[in-house]
């Protein structure tokens, strides 16, 4: 045990997730310290945009919130080095754990594959919330950080920091899990709650986007994608599969009408758009389709923009977990419980 | 790391869950070894009643199952020395972990304690899904194991295997949890839920004794005990306070009438025995009693003897969990879970 230990943490991006997780430091820090014997210091932030410094002695967590709050950048930090790069904070020697939290890019995972390869080559343990790098090479990186005796952990990718990775591997260790359904995509599911109180598909996608729920360009949400990268990490991380994006059926949500709703309603049932993952005969199949629901199911009940994932397993039958599934501070979250499970494991308790 | 290790087990006790535990082994042995580098020998088992066997060298755990579903004990095993004891095992330079499962006494938590105590004493990791230990003398035992620098765990005290326990300090570590909701006594939920089919409670508790979740005797669960020995873990364990059984408000299910169930349902409610731990202002209230939730709300679904629990975060705002509570392999499952999560931490991932 070696509760004294400082850890120094690199951040790389700061954007919504980076500054959740910052904003969840400063204002824990004093019980991290007294409950987990947690000690850190962020001796880096690498962003393009944002702005970039670096202090091997540690930043200050408040006066980086304060900059970002204030004029959406840190470029004014006062003291530290300015001219640090991605790269180099994945190889300072100054770094034990990278934070990687730019923004997703399910094609070619980039840039945040080449600092995860390059954070655990270095042997820093790796903490992420980027579904890109996880969904297309989990297990190349998974084998790089065994071979170099540091941690990856990715609770964020699915259901924010709604115990979800973390859940199937750890807690429920020694299961076995046959089927995963979910309702990984927060923005659809609002959408079809809207949809189930009369608003057509229009009106509530328009309310989504008022909300900040749905972006601008919705594509991601609406036609599944999002919800078949998880079905993916889903797949390759919990069920021991390793299949692409392009395997996954997947069907959105644009073509349900109101009145496709509330036909299903007048059956007794919801249109969820499931994410389901299947193992039959050792192959695991994925899809992501509008499906109708039986309201006593688990997961008719999830509304708004909440998540959830009934796992179906040999001991234990179906086990439930529903709660966000995004957010700043949510995902910000998601990296604290990664980041205290490796102070948990290298402490050996 | 240290992938090939062997775990010998000693099992303190053989009812229901030692024999769901083993069961769970004997059938998982290959895929332990191939997917978590488990290795593992159950060295001994003592139990007054079906027996006791030591044998450095393994117990097989497939002929104990074969011997204790033929005969109810495992007196005729081939080999091993049958004059071990409990505290002896507790001792032994052959165990490193010792499985304590004995049944709950909530008064004075005997034999547990004294079996839990003897072995982290000795510096052996204990797993338990005894909850008079837990509930009695949680920082006590904690303390204890710190100071010996091993592990004790209890994930099986609240939920069986659905991941409560380890959820909450694991998977969500670094949230602040300011309430537990949680429906954590499946008996009274089936009785409950059989109310609503309009059966009257006599009835329904009669239907719960010939499907074998209710015992001869329906005290400990009826009247809201067990909820409230499992208030007393959540108290203690997940939000830190110290407080007994004594300190629980309780009140039981024997005096809800099939109308106050159906009256409920008219108002578009549910009566459920709800547990319910509150911090406010640093004090931890817990309760234990017959509650109308509206249908909306998380654990209004819950039905028959699944149990859920509902914990109120400062960074994910609701978490729920919803799975089975009790049975011998599900809590067979919560032990399996405990001694994976010893293997690695000590292992360092």
């Amino acid at each position: 045990m070696n509760g004294s230990r400082t850890w120094r943490i690199g951040l790389i991006g700061f954007g919504n997730v980076g500054q959740g997780f910052v904003r969840v430091l400063a204002r824990k820090e004093v019980m991290l310290r007294e409950k987990y014997g947690f000690n850190f210091k962020i001796v880096g932030i690498a962003d393009p945009v944002k702005g970039s410094v670096f202090d091997p002695n540690g930043l200050d967590p408040r006066k980086l919130i304060e900059l970002v709050d204030r004029y959406g950048n840190i470029k004014a930090y006062e003291g530290g080095r300015k001219d640090i790069d991605s790269l180099t904070l994945c190889r300072s020697g100054d770094v034990d754990i990278i934070v990687e939290v730019t923004p997703t890019n399910v094609k070619t995972g980039e840039p945040g594959l080449t600092h995860i390869r390059e954070a655990l080559s270095n042997g820093k343990h790796v903490v992420t919330s980027n579904k890109g790098p996880i969904a297309l090479a989990y297990r190349e990186l998974k084998e790089l950080a065994e071979k170099k005796g540091v941690m990856l952990r990715f609770e964020g990718t699915v259901l924010s920091g709604t115990p979800a990775i973390n859940l199937a591997l750890e807690s429920l260790a020694g299961a076995e899990i046959s089927k995963v359904e979910g309702i990984v995509n927060g923005t659809t599911n609002f959408i079809l709650t809207k949809m189930e109180e009369g608003l057509t598909f229009e009106e509530a996608l328009k309310e989504a986007q008022r909300l900040g729920y749905a972006e601008a360009d919705p594509t991601a949400d609406i036609e599944g994608w999002d919800a078949a990268v998880k079905a993916v990490i889903i797949a390759n991380v919990i069920m021991g599969a390793s299949i692409t994006l392009n395997d996954v059926e997947r069907e959105g949500i644009s073509r349900i009408s109101r009145e496709d709703v509330a036909n299903a309603l007048k059956e007794g049932k919801k249109i969820k758009l499931l994410a389901e993952v299947v193992k039959e005969d050792g192959r695991v199949r994925a899809s992501v389709k509008p499906t109708k629901i039986p309201l006593t199911h688990p997961l008719a009940g999830v509304s708004g923009p909440i998540n959830a994932l009934t796992l179906h397993t040999d001991t234990l039958g179906r086990v439930t977990i529903i709660g966000p599934g995004a957010g700043r501070v949510e995902t910000g979250q998601a990296i604290l419980s990664d980041v205290l499970a490796i102070h948990r494991y290298v402490r050996g308790a």
